[in-house]
């Protein structure tokens, strides 16, 4: 149902710019979808599901249609490290990612709900350090709620971690059994962007943060 | 009242030394606090309030006894400034702080309350980012209540915004009318932990974060 939208959505877009240039629509012009560029171009998206002391990412390309895997992981720091050793090394880790994979786009987490205060702040701590980092790296960064997510990548918001597993394994044909959790939610994050990106050219998406 | 605890338990520390170098304690070796160097060094300290749009910062050197102001301010970003924008001119900011000033030590608010769990993930975002900077900086970073703040420059909890103000005025023989409260409150950061610093060689201050 999504491609058969965004298949009319690129016909009537694609005959739009053809009256804007002054061209009448011939048979050609107004052929829907299937012969008309519609792909946004190849992008590397850096998905990052942060924490203090366990930081998941995951890099995918994808032209909004197809995705390929390309590398994953989790940043941890030891229990006894210090809030300041903790940071340092989530951004000195996330500084080398950029470094070796020269992302064009970033995505986190946002949006989620926390009942306790001081835990927020803790999480936005984690959040802010690594927000830091790919401001000064100048990569467009966006955000989108767990539940957005589930919906994008599974079609439902309430899917639970296994089922979110298992279509991020369907979509980028990997094994994530062995795979930690915290880098299998940082695919899924990248993937829904990706997903996003290629539904009617990413007219849905928000605006980086 | 504390400078005579602090001297009595300078008295005690000095003649605890002499017994463990197996010396005994002469009237001059027993002779309390004037005469044994118990200051420590001169430290140049940066005090930073961060918020998200608007952090001040303010930086002083002491040691532990004397205050010498150096210089303070506010970093703002505009309204309408995005996340990343706001975060990009932080870090920027106090990166060039710290080029320029070289501080030895950084204090931070920390242990505040907040009702609101989303105004803690935006409040923590700001000091993840800026906790981030000075880790990689390796700056040893301290941590201060308001309330700490308050207890320990003014010798109240409870103090007002202005007596806070006054007593920093008193304190670094300096004019704070026309300074934002926010740079205010930051040198108010600083001078709580030189003061902890001279109270019983430093022995009440807490490690760094």
């Amino acid at each position: 149902m999504r491609v058969k939208k965004s298949a009319q959505l690129d016909a009537i877009l694609a005959a739009s710019a053809a009256r804007a240039q002054g061209k009448k629509p011939t048979a050609k012009n107004n052929r829907p979808a299937q012969s008309i560029p519609t792909l946004p171009p190849q992008q590397r998206i850096l998905g990052l599901d942060t924490a203090l002391r366990k930081t998941g990412w995951g890099i995918i390309d994808s032209n909004g249609r197809n995705f390929a895997p390309v590398d994953c992981g989790v940043i941890i720091s030891p229990a006894q490290a210090s809030l300041s050793d903790c940071l340092r090394r989530l951004n000195g880790s996330i500084k080398g990612l950029i470094t070796r994979y020269h992302p064009d786009i970033a995505v986190i987490e946002g949006g989620f709900y926390c009942k306790n205060a001081r835990t927020a702040i803790v999480l936005g701590t984690a959040r802010g350090a690594v927000l830091g980092v790919l401001a000064e790296a100048e990569l467009p960064t966006y955000e989108y709620a767990p539940r957005k997510v589930k919906q994008v990548v599974c079609g439902f918001g309430n899917a639970s971690k296994q089922q979110v597993a298992l279509l991020v394994a369907q979509f980028l044909n990997i094994q994530v059994a062995n795979l930690p959790d915290d880098a299998t939610d940082a695919l899924a994050l990248a993937l829904c962007h990706a997903q996003l990106s290629g539904i009617a050219q990413g007219l849905n998406l928000g605006k980086p943060i």
